[in-house]
């Protein structure tokens, strides 16, 4: 191929990998990046670690690993890329290959010649449109300025109380951000009935918004913000929601991006009715000399086979790779994604891979979740921790479709997750799970690791030896209704079950599992049986022994006491065995 | 199926969970197990954790998680599972479809009748076969009776010195769990080259031996115990190699296992050239009715097809599990292994997944490396550390054969061989591993993870952009042989370039990358050129530029100094440089 001029439209993550792999590839291109903005390649995942003082300086987040700072004049001396910043991209020619830009400091338009186009064109924050919206103390997060802005008044003292609207990962990231190290009173407003909607299931969103309250951060669900006004008193803004008002010096707006495909649009590109950019898997738009990836396009889900919209860092990277290879003359293909996710907040890590049960139900699949609690690493060695990882797998086919699970260590979490999610990007089945062949050392594994329990668990509650009811279930049935036929049986120690039969009295019954094949006769046969134990594996064992005494009105309560400690139901219980 | 009676010989890891998982699904069936064995139902890989002293009681690796100790008793009462301890199984009259044991307290034989068999029968310690090996300081740490002895010996403080006898993961366990908190002065002797042989290639294996002398461990490698004998002076032994004669009061012999297949021969099921007991992908031997699984096993590796023997208490469970279900009347496979691994010593975690390179290449198969030393999550988050990884691939197909790493984060290091170990059990290629979606957040990955770094360096190698050398040839060229043609270029910053071009002279040219389009005509050509930096990335620029520019005899580092100074070399310099 001959020495081509390749003009890439935007320079965040996506921009700079595409010109850096071409220009190993092919020195002999002439690569032009533009932005819109000063800054340029940064890691815009970092700006939370940034406002929370973790990071001392936001030049971190535009250094290489090596201290360099990835500024306009690196990328032409060490990357030989030309890079344009200030400078807004206006309209593409497709016939004519040329991009119209504006120099937006000095003013002028230019015309920018192409062989090849990339659109990285990013994503832009969701704004809230409601009135005092563009308040000065209502600010997102979404860029450098945005970072500087919030720091800036967090460390000199000037917020006292935040509001943060929008309970999605960025939103739950500021609350951390504000609340740990500056002390900010923080209250997360979120619309839907649960935090991290469309990311986690509502069972371990619970046990989230649980630990963001034991972090003294308070979490209104199910509400909405109407207006933004000027405070009265000693607070420079008053929040209105549906229910309530709330003080706050700074309210931070994190409602989720939308792909920027003005441009794409305008110049008549494909783009999709959820306004991604739609690109085939060597991420070539409908001009095949035009290129487009990261936030602003449309991906394939390789689980569901269609289309979705999943703006990443990561991803852009991954992209931005294969762009490079195919601009350079490669055959490079992105067949699509599997949407892996993790964040931290506080000490609890989260981490997600391919469906939640919630979005494999609304897809139409015939899925079922299995719950798993279990220590990290061999429950004999120092430091073990809990680890909660949920499985969701269609019923019929017993393929994998999603993995979501909570841990205090992300690393060991981050680790089980993303294994599923190599299964995941390969149409796996449960049998491959059940066998995958997860490195065992005690230090860091159980001999039976819980990706291996967890997909044990879900077989069996296929094969119909494990029939399994949740935390919810249990609330609703147990605690909220106290439906009179609905017992507990608490097949763990006296001792541990103890707090639970003096808190219940004859509703939580407790028969120790290795006692239990003698004490049949001790359970009542008109009642609903919940069998419960510390997670759910001797129940199992219990449940599958009752079943063979004729005893088949009984369930299992996933997770286990477990569970209900997470998610914060018991905790009278919990306070009686603590004391 | 009519209810059954079966027979399980061995009651360790695989036999229980046989027992239990059948239990579970046919309750009816009558399941027996044997074991020659006082001990029974314990983690074995635990036990240099109960030496070391971080487990303070023994019990711990024969507890449940739920602290019930997995005693006969247990087994009756909580599982329905009758144990016979002490109790040695004979032989098997496939015929008759009979087990004679014998109890070995009291002493009669018995036969007990089966309608199917299970072989459990693990594997055993290799037996050092010198003079003097059968001293009573002399012990293996293979079961509970041999840890009991080893940890009264090191606790009553009879240790001062002590030798173990082969450097494969057990031998350094040991290490640590004798040098660490009991400060016992040890020292390794290993017959190979390398510490763990047939596990790392050598290039990490001399880091591993690096960090065990770092942490007072000496190693001796290339040598052979030729006998051990009383010692003269304070010391209660004297260990004889070929080329010395090391005094101590323990030795500890860590010299791999060989499977139990005897009692399987004996009955003349299937057994390989190697001693495993050969079985399809249910689990069944040569016999139908009767299976195996765990130590006593030969498995089919998925990388190369072939026969392997590959112990594993993990595996044990999950073959345990197949074999359990098989036997109630499903159709569970265990389709094979991939080799996963992992142990920490000291501060130092490694993990490896499907073949080494020297695995590879013993194969016949066209393999090539790639090493990536990166930040564990995003290099600006604070408490980053390094991480080493390299990837084997096969140079034609570009399939994926293996990974191998180390790293101090091991929870981190783990997940990530843990996802490389999902990809190879399905065959996938490099291009998998490049786009393999692991999840991304500052606290815990990079925007391109390492993962994908190092398939893309792989990628590059065998697309002929990345002409590499690894730490032996620099040693061999730049360090030992000192060949007159051969200078390195460090294309660094000044700062970090200073003692090295102190230390060498002309002989280490330093150029920093972004400067390097400028100053080509610095760079002698008749010279050889190894292109340096601290990790192989920017020298991997610096080599697209210098082949630009027409220089096209140069080389690039993998792992550049970072790779040089976990192995150990360059000390002269690294010290100047901390200085």
């Amino acid at each position: 191929m001959d020495q081509q001029r390749v003009v890439i439209i935007g320079a965040v993550a996506l921009g700079p990998k595409v010109a850096c792999r071409l220009k190993r590839l092919r020195p002999d291109f002439q690569v032009t990046m533009v932005d819109q903005d000063e800054y340029i390649s940064y890691g815009g995942c970092g700006i939370p670690y940034y406002i929370s003082g973790d990071l001392s300086d936001i030049k971190e987040l535009m250094s290489t690993s090596f201290h360099m700072l990835r500024t306009p004049e690196f990328f032409e001396q060490a990357k030989d890329v030309r890079v344009m910043t200030r400078t807004r991209a206006l309209t593409v020619d497709r016939r004519a290959k040329s991009v119209r830009v504006r120099h937006l400091d000095s003013g002028p338009e230019e015309d920018l010649p192409y062989d090849r186009l990339v659109l990285a064109t990013g994503s832009r924050p969701r704004r809230l449109s409601v009135p005092g919206g563009d308040l000065p103390q209502v600010l997102g997060v979404a860029n450098l300025q945005d970072a500087l802005a919030v720091r800036e008044r967090v460390s000199q003292g000037q917020v006292g109380k935040a509001v943060i609207i929008g309970a999605g990962p960025l939103g739950l990231e500021m609350a951390e951000a504000l609340g740990d190290l500056w002390g900010v009173e923080t209250t997360l407003v979120e619309i839907a009935a649960q935090v991290l909607p469309g990311v986690l299931d509502p069972g371990l969103a619970r046990m989230v918004a649980k630990h963001l309250e034991d972090h003294e951060v308070t979490v209104h669900l199910q509400e909405t913000v109407t207006e933004i006004r000027p405070g009265a008193g000693a607070h420079a803004l008053q929040v209105v929601t549906g229910k309530r008002t709330l003080d706050a010096d700074l309210v931070v707006t994190a409602l989720g991006v939308r792909p920027n495909s003005q441009l794409a649009a305008a110049a008549n590109l494909a783009v999709s009715p959820q306004g991604g950019i739609v690109v085939n898997h060597r991420l070539q738009t409908s001009d095949p000399d035009i290129y487009a990836g990261g936030d602003c396009i449309e991906n394939r889900h390789l689980v569901t086979g269609k289309p979705v919209y999943f703006p990443s860092g990561s991803l852009a990277n991954r992209q931005g790779r294969v762009i490079g290879t195919n601009l350079a003359g490669g055959d490079a293909q992105f067949p699509g994604i599997v949407g892996s996710f993790t964040m931290k907040i506080f000490n609890l890590a989260m981490a997600a891979a391919g469906l939640s049960l919630t979005a494999a139900l609304r897809e139409g699949l015939d899925a079922v979740s299995a719950l798993v609690i279990q220590a990290d690493r061999a429950h004999f060695y120092p430091g073990q921790d809990l680890m909660y990882l949920q499985l969701v797998v269609d019923k019929k086919t017993r393929r994998l479709l999603g993995a979501q699970g909570l841990g205090a260590n992300g690393d060991a979490l981050v680790g089980r997750v993303n294994s599923i999610a190599a299964l995941l990007s390969r149409g796996a089945g449960l049998e491959d799970l059940s066998n995958l062949e997860v490195a065992y050392s005690p230090p860091f594994a159980s001999a039976l690791d819980i990706v291996n329990a967890v997909a044990n668990t879900a077989e069996n509650i296929l094969d119909g030896y494990n029939r399994t009811v949740e935390v919810a279930d249990f609330e609703h049935c147990f605690l909220t209704e106290q439906a009179g036929d609905v017992i507990c049986l608490d097949v763990r120690g006296a001792a541990n079950a103890a707090p639970y039969v003096d808190l219940f009295g004859p509703r939580w019954l407790n028969i120790p599992q290795e006692t239990l094949k003698d004490r049949f006769a001790e359970i009542p046969t008109d009642k609903r049986l919940i069998v419960v134990c510390n997670s759910g594996v001797r129940s199992y064992e219990a449940l599958r022994q009752l079943e063979t005494a004729g005893i088949c009105n009984a369930v299992n309560l996933q997770g286990g006491v477990a569970a209900l400690k997470k998610t914060g139901l018991l905790q009278a219980a919990e306070k009686e065995e603590e004391d």
